[in-house]
């Protein structure tokens, strides 16, 4: 029988899920509950592109080379130091009778979870690739479990725009959630200019709520305040507790009901926290958060804030996100400028 | 005039909250929502004084003259290698007009925000400690905030015991707070036996819910069966998320609608989501848990459940806390069974 969590595509080691485990059964045939994709484009984690490119010195043939000997050795594609891996985008080939997916054969889509914990097998080498960009056209077959997560590509934009809207949806969908918790809400974002912040701020203000943008400099002030999406942009170093909070309070006229943190810096906790009203909630979608300095932080401040492990995961996230996309120009506009830069 | 998380007690770097302080104002003269403790007792924070301990080799004189200058230097006690404190107890000796605390001058209490952060000063040289054990009987001052928290210690029970009890006492508080968001809940608790963990099942089981403890090995579970303050008792390796899932299923019918997370080793995030039914909560006390994990496990597993960082502070916690000691005698057996082994 098979496991929706993909247990049985597990070879070792035994008992661990399919994120931790060493090597993947990537083979073809699909349980009753599975969906076979055919791949087209790898995109790479930029943290697992930068290691390898930096360990091969920029050797795009030597990149390629051990992006193959993984997929190969490992049955996903996750790179072993960095323990990262990226999504991909591929057509659906095949549907188990009994997938929960509500794929159908001949969707194009995009992979929601992490290639780290996804069976895949590459058949042409990866010869359409020159090893020295993280979007990696790639040939060959994927297996999505019953509950992994795929988002079809919509027609209406630009696969590289809806792929980077995608790969934030869980932060729209979870402020849009915890603001309906309140009445009349305040929400700052900390780092309401970069992509899951500014999705965030549109979710919120949909949502009903009063919000601050919080950006570290005047680039990105004009930038947010140029896209209209916040009632208020202020200008603060979110590692600064003291700046942080007066920045907050100076713009909503109090601490926020919800504090959301959207910058990958470390030491943002103390300001989060001290931001936010009692009985507010601070939620943390930077990877660069520490649980200590948060826990020991509330307790330190007296302060009774909940505090949210920012899920990347929330049903119907997807939509959320790629509405906010479609109904809110001054979101586009910020996404747009973003890739252009990059 | 003065902050209520005392800022201006920071000598330096400027700006920083207290526990980043290098250096704190300890001088007795308090501002009107200040209180000034008259020290008993400093409880150092156990992996402080293992580093201090090894570090001088066991030599007591030594370590003894190393916290004296710690103390000296830097107003408050924080150990510059771990970063840690630990709490300390005394009687209030003045209360400003404005304090917030309500105390009352001559209250023996507890403080519960960490020594990292309260100002303190040392006048006997420390000369009635040893310099080899945690318990470090002094004389001098301490100075609580505004937004400071002590609490008094009860009469009826061994100050060492309300302290064991004060110390972990967040974690049945915001348990009772979640667990009063379900309908008839169902609730796991890792690490049933132990401190934080046998006060998190009884404050489950008096709101309402169905509990399981789950411990690591057959004597654990005889400890944690005999109390009586489970409906439920089995053993699993919280690091193996399928065994731990299976083992709350097994004993609740199905997934737990709150999770707890109370064993200190690392690993336990990806168990402790499996274990947890869509729309459930799990809260994370354990200092051991990593943001990324439970951010990208949940994500991994298409879990749709909210993860809390467990603040240590929830207004009314230690009066909970104390309470649930008082009115379930096999908390009291199993805290007291945990000193005399220590």
């Amino acid at each position: 029988m098979s496991s929706p969590v993909g247990l049985h595509r597990v070879i070792e080691p035994a008992g661990v899920l399919p994120q931790a485990a060493r090597k993947l059964d990537a083979s073809p045939q699909i349980s009753a509950d599975e969906v076979r994709i055919r791949v087209e484009r790898l995109n790479l984690d930029a943290a697992s592109f930068r290691q390898l490119s930096e360990k091969h010195a920029g050797d795009g043939a030597a990149v390629r080379a051990e992006v193959c000997a993984i997929v190969t050795e490992r049955g996903k594609m996750q790179n072993p130091v960095t323990g990262s891996g990226g999504m991909l985008i591929g057509v659906v080939e095949e549907v188990g009778p009994e997938s929960p997916l509500g794929l159908a054969v001949g969707d194009r889509v995009a992979t929601l979870v992490s290639l780290t914990l996804t069976p895949l097998m590459i058949t042409d080498g990866l010869k359409g690739w020159d090893g020295r960009s993280e979007q990696v056209p790639a040939e060959g077959h994927a297996i999505l479990f019953g509950r992994s997560i795929a988002a079809k590509l919509p027609d209406d934009m630009d696969p590289e725009l809806a792929l980077a809207v995608l790969d934030v949806c869980g932060a729209p969908a979870l402020t849009a959630r915890v603001v309906a918790g309140y009445r009349d809400a305040t929400v700052a974002v900390i780092g309401g200019a970069g992509k899951s912040g500014s999705l965030s701020l549109a979710a919120a203000r949909q949502a009903g709520a009063r919000t601050v943008g919080i950006v570290p400099h005047a680039r990105e002030a004009e930038l947010l305040t140029g896209a209209g999406i916040a009632d208020h942009v202020a200008i603060a170093d979110a590692r600064d507790p003291v700046a942080l909070a007066d920045a907050v309070s100076g713009a909503l006229g109090g601490p926020a009901d919800v504090t959301v943190v959207c910058v990958d810096v470390p030491g943002c906790e103390h300001g989060a926290i001290l931001a936010t009203a009692a009985g507010g909630t601070v939620i943390f979608f930077s990877m660069a958060t520490s649980f200590a300095a948060a826990a020991l932080g509330a307790e330190g401040l007296a302060a009774d804030v909940t505090m949210l492990v920012g899920n990347g995961y929330v049903p119907g996230h997807a939509d959320v996100a790629l509405r906010l996309l479609r109904g809110e120009p001054g979101v586009r506009s910020l996404f747009e400028g973003r890739l252009r830069a990059d």
